[in-house]
């Protein structure tokens, strides 16, 4: 058969190009007569990796020298544990909810100090983010934390909060990559690669270097779980244990195509803006399908709608897997569609698919 | 370059087989048009691939119905803390530390409880096991905990302790699938998949159900974080996050080969037998190279040997690599040569090994 549009909001498409080559090396990487998948991670192969992911990454975000970056494991859901048991040093931090991860990065949280919510967007089922300059945050709180972009509801923030003093704390997971960022705005940056970068088990976090040794209040470094510990996984380069040497292969590929074949951020967001262009403009010409997001905050990256009814939405989303348009099915807990159009989403899928939107509406 | 044998301690050598055919499905699983890297974890397709894996997996182990099975991420290391998170629930285990990992998962458990120290081979640099039967277990230990196959000093376990009504504890990392083992002696197996099963980024844990919807004393379940609980993510059938669908998907190749191709682990056992038989036949049989672990107590899949020094040591893995026999040189922790013969080693690898060991024994 052949490959499909995958709008999956995660795990997603990667491209074409990175999965040949990670098929053409799979049995001899480079010529050492072993697959990546089977390399010692001491050994001088899996080190020149590791090393090449890193400084890659480093490169393409922007990351300046005083943020460290380090391989995890347990995905996004993890670090909404280990950044309270970490940085939650006066015992409250702010969390400001826009959705699904940003509520449970508060609960998690909660379980280790006090997740003070300083914001939520509940009161019109996420559709908006609040206005961050007239939030009134709590001047004790360790850290103020975002989810930037909402897979589940597409929406995004167009200003991050920059409150003195307070480190920023942003889960990045779909969006990560999908623009250019200003890291030194942040005090950690966190994602797990599963939605814009590699396939999934990984997380990846940048911290900024004064952040670290320390714990939430009440606990010392020392007791807070080994594999939880950002400071003994930093300082040990990700390789306190065995990573996950798969994904950081994959992850290293992907940053070689993001620089060399795409021409870095600038230029990635420049395709995702037309991409997304191309699918809100169709959205917004037309009455049959409404995206209920208000209009600044809409995501570059997950883009939701709805048909006139639950059973037209259903008969949709058959009709698009047919006709090889797959997993544009909205989250359960919102129901309708959504198109997840990462990185790896090439314009023509998207082209594709409101062709083939019109033509159902047409017979609709 | 063709293919090296590979006799790294972990990541390790995948049968070739399993490495084809996930090579063949790379860009296109079964007619889906999707990578597995790409395909949501929520999908019909992963979905097939988690089930069927974990059904393999318990008809080769061998696994009764009252046992759950879960993936992780995080490593055995994360389970060293998971381990006395959820199941330490007299505030107190006992720990019998016979090397490096059991050392470490005592260390690790003393930030939640009293790890006591049962019993210790120490004393001759853990070159044997103590006698499981002689030990005084504290009949308050909430656990005891063995790491069943030592890695770095090359030893196994050939009885394992059983106490009447207190749970055993069993880390099988470097031996899981290499043998049967019968399932009802353990409150709970874990290991990393990337020595014998698969690429790193998983463990596995197996649990009985008794022993779940607990806590550590002086905790509560609600207050353990959320990826290190194992009742939340076996009640979630591994799938409470996106889990690593990779690993996942090669594990399910790897049990397909060990039920289909290799016919059980009763077949498994009596080919590394064999091959572990070849070396330390050779070993004993010249006075060039020495292992130094107690006969009884030999792994059958990480072989230790020395030459008469430690030049010579070196130029031994030297020699080695060059004629394409990799990852030879001992653990820090011993020096030396370790040789790890897991599962998909080939019997050829074993019997050019000793043929390059005699010829360089002769040229020194």
């Amino acid at each position: 058969m052949a490959r499909v549009y995958n709008f999956s909001a995660g795990p997603s498409m990667l491209p074409e190009a990175v999965l040949k080559t990670a098929q053409a090396e799979l049995l001899d990487y480079h010529g050492s007569g072993m697959s990546v998948m089977e390399m010692s991670h001491r050994s001088k192969w899996f080190d020149e990796i590791i090393t090449n992911t890193e400084a890659a990454m480093r490169r393409v975000l922007n990351i300046p020298d005083n943020y460290k970056v380090g391989f995890f494991q347990g995905g996004a859901t993890q670090q909404f544990a280990m950044v309270p048991l970490n940085f939650m040093t006066t015992g409250t931090a702010d969390y400001l909810v826009t959705g699904n991860f940003s509520k449970k990065a508060a609960e998690e949280a909660a379980k280790f100090g006090t997740a003070r919510i300083a914001a939520s967007s509940k009161d019109k089922n996420f559709t908006y983010i609040p206005d961050v300059a007239a939030i009134d945050y709590d001047p004790n709180a360790s850290y103020i934390h975002i989810c930037q972009n909402n897979t589940i509801f597409g929406t995004k923030y167009v200003d991050v909060p920059q409150v003195n003093g307070i480190p920023l704390v942003a889960d990045m997971s779909s969006m990560i990559c999908s623009e250019p960022v200003d890291v030194s705005k942040y005090g950690v940056i966190y994602f797990g690669v599963q939605k814009n970068i590699a396939p999934a088990g990984m997380a990846v976090a940048i911290v900024r270097d004064d952040l670290l040794g320390k714990a939430a209040k009440g606990l010392t470094p020392d007791k807070i779980p080994t594999m939880m510990n950002y400071t003994t996984l930093l300082n040990a380069d990700s390789m306190y244990n065995t990573p996950p040497c798969w994904c950081i292969y994959m992850t290293g590929l992907v940053m070689n195509y993001l620089e060399n074949e795409i021409g870095g951020l600038e230029n990635m967001q420049k395709r995702n803006a037309a991409k997304a262009k191309v699918l809100y403009d169709y959205l917004d010409g037309q009455d049959f399908y409404k995206n209920p997001v208000e209009k600044k905050y809409r995501s570059m990256m997950n883009v939701t709608f709805t048909s006139p009814d639950a059973d037209t939405d259903k008969a949709f989303c058959a009709a698009a897997t047919e006709a090889g348009f797959v997993n544009l099915k909205g989250h359960r807990l919102v129901g309708g569609m959504r198109a997840s159009i990462y990185n790896a989403m090439p314009a023509e899928g998207i082209d594709k698919l409101v062709d083939f939107m019109e033509k159902f509406r047409r017979e609709h």
